[in-house]
Order: structure tokens, then C-alpha cells, then sequence
């Protein structure tokens, strides 16, 4: 399918999308008008409407969308069928909390490793997960295809690892340090997680209300 | 300052203007053109009008924003200066992580106790924040005023302790559990954290260049 340019804000809806039909689907709900699914998920039916034209509209006038199916196409654009791997940069806490609670597999991705550099948790095996050393790291990617460095290092190691991952191949960093990455090459992707921005928002919120 | 009803996605980009004017303000910038202030977050200078205008609008002809002026103006509306405290739920790998690393005082926030079932935690201190027995919680609110209660405990656990909290009047739900949480009262604001929704969007994004 071809695609067209994509807006981020299109981008950003496409896995609550995917988040909100697997729920229906795991309900049991096979099809769904676009103005119900609208409903739940706070959007008007012409704005999901709007979206999904972006890839090629899916739904049927006068029937709605199969929720089985349109969850299968929006996996298929999200690339959650491409075997993609990620491996972990520093096992501290949040590397950890990442590692044991959160499932890489929903979203297509394979956790492969995680690096650190610390003597207690080198050669360990942490959830499933093999530790290594991070002096390895070049080697590694040389043998095995990466395609996400998700950094939870301390922010002043950021800048080094992420140079070190793009050189290797790496082409997507999922960004848990409080740091910009400035990052060469027009082909790597940063996606930060701004867990302040988060609690700004709600903070904005509970003060609105009083 | 009377408040116009705010749209979501402008509510999302106060957080971005206050770091991106912290930042500038950090490195000695004191004032700066809408289009120069878009031009560094990738909006357009239209766009950071029509934001601002939502809140009376803060430029001058001519002048552009004076950032230092901006930053307090936008950590006001933001309810950077309420006194709002938080309490962590659950100190397992991720309560231990924003504990540890996470700077809820920069986003205007005390956070003041955690709270985890777990012997060898209970009594501890752990960061400076005294974790207490999940037991305790009743009695803490009812003596604390808890603004927003970050929610770090195993999903199953989420929903119980989630109506815990809103009985003893916590505004705001900090939601890093993959659970959705119905809530009642129209008081109560969840945000949820949710990872899936984050990497998908990086999948995406490698995805779409290959």
C-alpha cells in the first residue's frame, strides 16, 4: 500500500487505534461504525475517518470497520510485523522495571540484550534477558541486527552510547534519558519519553478543576 | 487570567514551550521571535500564537517573548507553583526509578511518602522518600493533603488502589500500570504513561523509511 506523508499527530493516534481495537477484539466485538469507535476513544467519526484515509480508509459505508481486520492493517503500518529487535542500554531500575514488566512482543519488538557496565550484573541473565558488557556493544551489533536502542542510562552517558548505537547500525533510540540527543544522520529516529511533560499535563489539569 | 476551555493537544504543548523556554533561559537567552521560539520546536509561528492566545497571549509586536516572562507565566498556568505534592504506589524497579532519578520537584511537585506491601521495604527510606505499609494509606491521606498518586504497583492491583486513593480525595492518578482505570467522580484526572504507545510510534517511524 502506498503511503502519504503521514502527520505526527495521525502517527501518535495510530497505537491507541491499535491499543483500543485489540480490546474490542479481545471483548469479542467484530465490527464497530466508525462513530462508535470514535465515541470510545474521544474523537469524532470523521476525524477517524480523516486518519485512516491517510493509508487508504478501510471501513465500508454502511457496515463499519471488521475490527479483526482493521487491527491487523494498523499492526501492519505500525511494522509490528517486521521482526524487529531492541536491546537495552543500562540495567538499573528503570532498564530493569523495563526488562521484567514491559512486553516488547505486544509491540512486535524482540529484546535481544541489555548492556551495562556494572561487574554485579554483566554475564547475568535478568527476566530472560542476557546482560552484557558494554565494551561488547560494537561487536554485537556487527553480528546481530538491532533496530531500537532504548537508553535508560544516567543522562551524562546519552550522548556516547547513542553515538556508539547509530554507528552500529541502529536506526531507532527510544530516549528514557532526560537528555536531547543530537543525532547524525537522517535515517536515525529519536523517540523521547518525557515522563515530565506527563505530569505537567496532569498537573495542568488538577489545577484547572480547583 | 481568565482561562478560554482548552484544547488536549494545547494542553500537551505547555510542557514542551516550558522546557524549550527553560532551556533558552538556562543558556542566557532573554528574549526570542515567535518564529525564531517555533523554528526550535518544529511549530510554526502561527501556531505558538494561537497557543498562547488561549491564555491571553503574552507577545509584543515587534518584540517577540520575553523568555524569562513566558517560562513563569507558563509554569503558572501549568500549577507549577500550587504546592502540589504526590505519593508513589508500589516501589518495585519503576517506583524506585522515578524515586531515584526522577525530579518531581522540577515539575513543581513534592513527593512525600511511597507505599509498597513488601517487608524488606516497609520502614525504609529509600531516596529520602520514607516508604509506609500500603496499610497505612487511609490514614495518610486523611493527615496529607496528596495531590497525585503515581501508580507503580502490578497491574492487577491497579484498580483497588486506584478507588483507594480517590475515597481519600486525590485529585490526580499518575497511571504507569497497562491497565485502563475507570474512576468516578468528575474530579478525579488519570494520565496514563503508556510505553506501547511510545515505541509503537518509533516502529512506525523506522518502519515507514525502509
Amino acid at each position: 500500500m502506498k503511503k502519504q506523508r503521514v502527520s505526527s499527530a495521525v502517527i501518535r493516534r495510530l497505537p491507541r487505534y491499535y491499543r483500543h481495537l485489540s480490546d474490542l477484539h479481545d471483548v469479542g466485538v467484530v465490527r464497530i461504525s466508525s462513530s462508535a469507535l470514535a465515541g470510545s476513544m474521544g474523537l469524532t467519526a470523521s476525524q477517524i475517518r480523516q486518519d485512516l484515509s491517510c493509508f487508504g480508509g478501510f471501513g465500508q459505508q454502511g457496515y463499519g470497520y471488521n475490527v479483526e481486520n482493521l487491527r491487523g492493517e494498523i499492526a501492519d503500518i505500525l511494522g509490528m510485523e517486521r521482526g524487529h529487535s531492541a536491546i537495552i542500554l543500562g540495567a538499573g531500575n528503570l532498564g530493569r522495571a523495563l526488562m521484567e514488566n514491559f512486553h516488547f512482543d505486544r509491540s512486535g519488538f524482540a529484546l535481544t540484550a541489555a548492556f551495562d557496565i556494572r561487574p554485579e550484573l554483566v554475564g547475568r541473565t535478568l527476566s530472560g534477558v542476557p546482560v552484557h558488557h558494554i565494551d561488547t556493544l560494537e561487536g554485537y551489533l556487527q553480528s546481530n541486527r538491532v533496530s531500537v536502542g532504548v537508553l535508560t542510562v544516567p543522562s551524562s552517558a546519552a550522548a556516547a552510547i547513542a553515538e556508539r548505537l547509530v554507528k552500529g547500525g541502529v536506526r531507532g533510540l527510544w530516549n528514557f534519558t532526560n537528555t536531547e540527543l543530537a543525532v547524525h544522520g537522517p535515517e536515525v529516529v529519536v523517540e523521547d519519553v518525557h515522563f515530565a511533560d506527563s505530569l505537567l499535563a496532569l498537573s495542568y489539569m488538577i489545577t484547572e478543576e480547583t
